[in-house]
């Protein structure tokens, strides 16, 4: 039997490229089709110099992507939800990697999104791809929402803590510092070098879309409503996320309590390592890897949950393969053992 | 009359180069000394190429400094204060750089410093040497401790809506992040290229010896006790700080009651820009400015606030430089015009 | 007598915030108006808000410039010769900071820029502006074309060799490194930050429209014909260019001629240091200074010269005002006592 | 039966932290020792933090490496050739990173490196490891010396040319510039993360080390004396040396000669890729790669060379594992298909 095939809609950007690089080593599905409306008809290594003799693959327009048993949909929001819609009979199975697909309701999409959702019957159907939390739903889901880069730093930290109801739901502060590989791969005043070296800043200050995203998944851990206000930073640094995440802890609540909650969670997960010191990007750059420690301050019962990922791998491609993995009953780390590129 | 003379001790750090880029192109003092234990016989421009032609005094041991009617001491916490015992009769007056006299007592200085305060006889003349907060007192004062970088960033955030009553003073979080300089000038590990680049991490979680700084002077401010957490990060840059602050309002506050409030401290102020977007470490850099900005979160009542500094001016030269303008009568902004070097 | 007034014309970009950074401490001219067609009724520190307190003139279309003493034009090539054509009578004296009046003649400007010169006539009058060589004719022009970035290191650091004879003018190697804001300030897929942070290659390979720049400022420093080849490099950093070049000792030449043609040349010059290590481009960053270096290898009698620059200052801005203050009759390093900013 | 083992001596550096991302992931080796005199008794990842759940190997002193099929000395130069004289019986086969076995004799050693050899019987045994011109050779050595990564680049990029006689071997000029890595894991003054970030220089000129190796080298490919002049520099990157190589063409070469030079030599290569425009390093970043290029300026007969690789890969590590491959008679490529990271 040949190996499963699969298809990346929208192959030129920053995702794509890094589904590419880790699905060309993957040992058993195969790279079959790969897409770019404005790029078709050029090779993958065109747009991307360094994948030269490592996926020479033509690329095509997504209408004539063909049959494959799983497409990754690496576009931007708003154009993945009317593939979807296209796509939705016989295209196989889809892990959908943008923001359409992650939300509980078509009315919250709105809300943050500022337009209607155009395949809202598909919502319910659709399953949160963050496997540390959802493992047994992807398994069989026709159709995954890759969690977005910032959520999966933001819940990886603390979801462990309200799940255990180790810490109050109320008055969370999520402090997110993103590399630019973030904002994709087109070129914008905000990321042009000059604007991002040696700089930094705070942006979407309390309105960015992630925080629904955040807010629904922490409530579904946790069974409570959660309370939080979430800020992004752009780091001069061009890939990895850490999240610095703070909490209040329950009456009594312990160094050890904490600890033992990320034990639990997170002992026999693959791609996710409980730290005794801060982490860093580094420390997870171009793996699959999410780095989490927490440290409580006794006198004020102040909890401050640190989490360390790159976001074009855990915060996305990988993440997204790791899905693929389970969805098709392949060993979950199946070409996701990529060793951290550090320094 | 000729110009008030100065000396800087410790002149072979960052921030002793700093002070030495102001000073030699200052209109009414006199650079007249500047010392060195481990450098001694050197000039500045061996140590520091880019001063050649700027300023080349010999470096001499600070036992040779000789008399100056001011004196910056830019030596590590610990090493001041035996200066100052040493100097205290005759020694002309001080700005002192380090953290040795900017804490209440002795008491928590050595908790926070792990040491016994070696002069403490000094501490209760010593003025704390933000001028936006105490600009009266430093004018007299014969010794003033000029304000850490974290704590100048987080005050000058915070302290306008303590003042007012517009914010809780418990529940505060303050998330800095900082670049290398204010590690200093000495090689270490930590502070290796490679391990520093393409990265970003936390440290010193709950432990830093700003902690207590940023505490009391908010406490000075609004006459209450204040709960704050501290969290320090290090930021691939060479220069900057920038603090995002959550704290959380008290009923009915107003985005207007913000803004009034920092209309009201910085309007008057040279060195603050109030700012209508988020602010940049890149728009103040090389300058004496601090920028600021506040943004309510109307549903859930949490303010976020955020400052920017150049930590080695604005955090510590260039606010050297003002405190001794402030102390000799001169025009404040005098020698203090840089306008920040972007990109 | 009041100040003599200065215009800007295209004060958008990096240049123009670089002249006004420059201009709005300067003590004997007076800024009186910046253009921009594109941001026409903004004020410069909605563009670049590091300028917020320092300067903030409206920006006015070219048209609406009105009479000002001296005009800086900080336009694309191109773009400025148009300019000089309309503001040809009563329109004050010039300096223009494109490459469109450097050049020898309209045959080689279009051999290098693609197309027809716009305004010939004015060519001959147009004295190249690197003061170090042309400072008498610079004085009385009516037109300063202000050299370009690379030609001002590549030419400081050999025309003293060529024009001693020290070295052949055939064989010479220019290999140049330019920081990311020599590409200006518009966005582009190439300045794009992920695409340039932890990314170095060259570009233009013997095709940069500077080769005949240095080659015809060379030659008549030589008084004889000039073979190079010379390759830009586009560097991960903000500001600066270094460039190496290569060159060939004639037989018997010795580092002390060297190092003497350099004193002869520079000893008088303000603003060119020559340094008894190599130099580095932080140590001139923000400031004036060129900072020259060279080696002779004695076994193969090849001379390596090195130089620094900050691109934007002495490669553009800075050496505009240097140039104005010589139009003007004014002290040369008026405005331009600015310090290094290192690190 | 078992697969060969392989140890580390010298493992807490980079290039030991190299060899353990690449031998961890080495499908048909076995890492079964790793070394540090001064951190023995750690785990690799209590030195290497990305390390963890990758290699937790406890380090041992090099007296207690025990037998093994071969050997990395990741050694300083000095250190190296005291190892291997030790070890000289029994002890399995070498594969030296250091600089100690890759030059022609004993006396032009000590020239280079200011101290005597302690091994000279074994350098006549010992063959230069660039697989691209030694492959057969290498398979049967006892000892191979890894090449260094300033000749890597320069030696890829120049050799066909000379080999084919299609280039003057006199008046080279290899123009390098390095990635931080390239000077080691010790925190030392020169690569404190403020002294390079925002700065680039040159370093060594016309006295590093390399200078030799890659004289020797070219010589070997050409048959003739070489005489060049080798400038290196230092990035402000983590990895990645770009060389820019200038030389000058034979009469009549024309740029499908020096094309069809490389692709003679390179088209059977699995790790050499001729590009068909200027090569940058991040397009190589973490792999195995060197990509080429080449230029003839036809006017003057200028032939511009340019070379990318990852110094701590194809510029140490990787090309220690492709050596050891060939040794072993293992796919030369095995273990080393790793995807450029990107951006």
């Amino acid at each position: 039997m040949p190996d499963p095939s699969v298809g990346i809609v929208g192959a030129s950007g920053y995702t794509g490229s890094e589904l590419v690089r880790i699905l060309s080593r993957h040992p058993a599905v195969r790279l079959a089709a790969v897409t770019s409306e404005s790029h078709a008809g050029k090779r993958m290594s065109d747009i991307h110099p360094h994948l030269e003799g490592v996926c020479d693959l033509e690329l095509v327009k997504a209408a004539d992507l063909g049959a494959v048993d799983l497409v990754f949909l690496a576009l931007p929001h708003g154009v993945s939800m009317d593939f979807v819609k296209t796509r939705a009979n016989g295209g196989g199975r889809i892990v959908d990697l943008s923001g359409d697909f992650r939300l509980s309701s078509a009315a919250v999409y709105e809300r943050w999104y500022g337009k209607a959702h155009a395949c809202p019957e598909r919502l319910d159907g659709a399953v949160y791809g963050l496997p540390e939390l959802n493992r047994d739903r992807i398994a069989g889901a026709p159709l995954v929402a890759n969690p977005g880069c910032y959520p999966t730093s933001a819940i990886l930290a603390l979801a462990p803590f309200l799940r255990c109801g180790l810490v109050s739901p109320e008055g969370l502060v999520v402090d997110s510092k993103s590399g630019v590989t973030g904002a994709g791969a087109a070129a914008k005043a905000a990321t042009h070098y000059p604007s991002v070296n040696e700089d930094f800043k705070a942006y979407g200050i309390a309105t960015h879309r992630h925080t629904p995203e955040i807010s629904e998944t922490l409530e579904a851990a946790s069974g409570a409503a959660v309370e939080l206000i979430f800020t992004p930073h752009l780091l001069p640094v061009n890939r990895g996320i850490l999240t610095t995440a703070y909490a209040r802890a329950k009456e009594g609540v312990t160094q050890a309590d904490l600890e033992g909650a990320y034990e639990d969670a997170y002992s026999g997960e693959p791609f996710v390592r409980v730290r005794t010191a801060p982490p860093s990007i580094q420390a997870v750059r171009g793996s699959n890897f999410c780095d989490v420690f927490v440290k409580l301050v006794p006198e004020t019962g102040r909890v401050v949950a640190v989490s360390a990922i790159d976001n074009l791998v855990k915060g996305a491609a990988g993440q997204a393969v790791q899905n693929m993995n389970i969805m098709m009953g392949i060993d979950e780390q199946a070409g996701l053992d990529m060793v951290p590129l550090s320094p």
